[in-house]
């Protein structure tokens, strides 16, 4: 079926040269309305926001705009591939913005040299954006960037591959607990890969509530001890400050002393079924939750996992249950964030999107269903409204709006955003049909 | 009037929030078409362009996109407001690109250091895009930021201030002296203000056929010979050239002695009408022809200008005949640059495409109608024919099309473009006209 979906998209990308375009938020009766919307009516937005940089929010796309940067360096499991390569990824994440969030999502793929080079490029951007979006970069590059990053612009900076996965995981987290009726203070979690997801993953969890030194890593090389990865001069500091504070009882040897008596495992690692073993999660303690998220192959398969007595298995893709999908997250949390020009995004916005997914999902919820579909467009007016709401509750937000005209304008640039697509696809689905 | 239209302008852009936004170029039916459009289909082309980079034109929007880029440092008439205040300016552009000649054109407004820094961001992008339009930048920066981007980049890089002003007077020119028989080569000329644009100006001038020695530059300070400028700092590498090859007579003195027996005066300087005094205009030579495109103010108003004899006027503005605008000529010249996938934009090209803009005017040609205006559609299609089959002459094409192939792309491309906004326009009517 993947063979049959990857010729078929090539021929489309072919056909189409390129996802997206740019397109007229303005009516345009004539080349007369230029006047107003350049020369010489444009001088007068021109001048206010010379005197006032803030409302640029208010006369230009800004508020609406954001770019998904990359630098080609770690593209889906494609590994380093280069910026170029990397744009059909990013054009189609930017159609994913528009389509479920209501976002204008730029791709920027850059050329870059080194991580200080790559923040001070994102850094000169800043006056067109009102996010940004980082995505494919490698590790551990990503983890300095995406900090001094978010310490350095006054525009939220997010990246998706640490902040939006760990989010969807929590949210995926959150209602498998709740099937299984175990509290996260008492929860054992292995975290198998230790790249920019998990790392993320485990200061969420434990944001959430699940006690640090009950979460046990595993890297390539075995299980992590306080002691037995500090000597490496490749550790990034995340990780290492993660290896001072988790496996509460030290626990080391092979792999499989790390799952006994754990109720949840969340990898991240590598597209290898096999990985994780069937006598791993036999050692597991009861109706035990499987996260196998690498892309585009689990290191279990969902059957292999359920036969060994796996209760909830998650992975990656759609054709299984329970697909821990980035789309659920990033579209509706920017859309939320942009909407009342929040300056970060922070720790505490992403558990409570993450709650708000899990929740959405409590009607149908079963362990085949612990999340909802990207098709539930409800699900994404629902989180923006609680980004938003957060960002205000944290002094986070430019402007000020009272939850009706919030939630007002969340649904109209939702609704606008969806009307223009349906306006487009009809023309477009004709394009399509033609030989 | 221009009082009602700066106060419109602004509540337009208040009510709509930015010209522009980015929209799909491809059929979405539902959620699952991702399949194709994003994972796991997009590692299809992420492949093959990681084999062979060049195929990024044929998978992605690269060849159709362009990025205006500005650090607001020269905004219209309004000096140095920075990048925050020149995004109105840009999405603008951005708008007009798209609308006469289906350009996605991104706003870039860059917070940069230094011109080398502005240089270095500007590299860094061009993984994403067909071309660069640099706008709004101060002199000399600007000298040196596009010598240095056109030397360094396999993209072409325009300064429309520089360029695309020079390519839209050139125009003029040409069908001026047409309608005044005169030949080039025997042509007096009279440049009145030495920035970017006349800097330009002079060298197509030259390379279309008008002796250099039989131009006469005038700076803020005066008539400019061999030696009376050579010991300023300040003066620029571009402008002290100049100097070496221009004056042939080395006429020194009052303005007036500049203008004394012109044919021809190209004023690109400040706006203030009376700037260039009737006495000048009388001193000139038979059938005096002037450019006074100084905005929003003429250097001459176009009455006084003819009461002081002058046969032909052109200014900056849309309120008066023969209006030099530089949206005749960018939109059409990038199309065409563009589908040929073309590594740069040479002075030839420009040439040409000004003698297209020029012939395009000859049906109705008379001393009040030199210049084609924007609504002409049709002119745009044939600026990018010649650009295009300019860029293929001189070996700059990465694609080679046969002139019919390479017309239907054209015509096919600046189509769908008028076809989306007629689409949009319905909807957005609709929008203009709710309270």
């Amino acid at each position: 079926m993947n063979h049959k979906i990857n010729k078929e998209s090539l021929e489309l990308h072919k056909k189409f040269k390129g996802k997206i375009q740019l397109a007229s938020k303005v009516p345009i009766r004539n080349v007369m309305d230029f006047a107003y919307w350049y020369s010489p009516g444009v001088a007068e937005p021109c001048n206010l926001i010379h005197k006032n940089p803030q409302t640029v929010y208010d006369f230009t796309n800004k508020e609406n705009t954001i770019a998904i940067i990359s630098d080609g360096s770690r593209v889906l499991g494609l590994g380093n591939i280069g910026p170029e390569a990397a744009l059909p990824v990013m054009e189609g994440k930017s159609l994913i913005f528009k389509y479920l969030g209501g976002v204008d999502a730029v791709p920027i793929c850059l050329k870059t040299k080194s991580s200080e080079h790559f923040i001070d490029v994102v850094q000169s951007l800043e006056p067109n954006f009102g996010g940004i979006n980082l995505e494919d970069i490698a590790q551990p590059g990503c983890f300095s960037i995406l900090d001094k990053l978010r310490n350095s612009m006054n525009i939220p900076v997010w990246h998706d591959d640490q902040q939006g996965t760990a989010l969807v995981v929590l949210a995926g987290v959150i209602n498998s607990l709740r099937l299984v009726n175990k509290k996260p203070k008492n929860v054992k979690v292995v975290l198998q890969g230790v790249g920019s997801a998990n790392v993320n993953i485990a200061r969420m969890l434990i944001f959430y509530g699940i006690q640090s030194e009950n979460i046990i890593l595993i890297d390539s090389h075995g299980i992590i001890t306080k002691t037995n990865r500090v000597s490496s001069q490749n550790e990034y500091k995340q990780k290492w400050e993660l290896s001072q504070i988790t496996n509460g009882d030290q626990i080391s040897g092979n792999i499989i002393e790390a799952y006994k008596g754990a109720d949840l495992v969340i990898a991240l690692s590598a597209p290898k079924p096999g990985l994780i073993k069937k006598d791993y999660i036999k050692a597991m303690n009861s109706k035990p939750i499987v996260f196998a998220c690498a892309n585009p192959l689990p290191e279990i398969w969902p059957d292999d996992a359920k036969e060994a007595g796996a209760f909830i298995v998650g992975t990656g893709r759609s054709d299984f249950p329970n697909q821990v999908n980035n789309s659920l997250g990033f579209p509706g949390l920017f859309r939320g964030v942009l909407d009342v020009r929040a300056s970060r995004i922070t720790d505490n916005m992403c558990i409570k999107v993450a709650h708000a997914i899990a929740d959405y999902a409590l009607n149908d919820l079963d362990s085949n269903h612990i999340l909802p579909s990207m098709s539930e467009f409800e699900l994404f007016e629902k989180e923006a409204l609680v980004a938003a709401k957060t960002a205000i509750e944290e002094g986070l937000n430019r402007i000020n709006l009272s939850e009706e005209a919030l939630y007002k304008k969340i649904h109209k640039n939702l609704e606008e955003s969806r009307m223009f697509f349906e306006l487009y696809n009809k023309k477009l689905n004709q394009e399509m049909n033609k030989s």
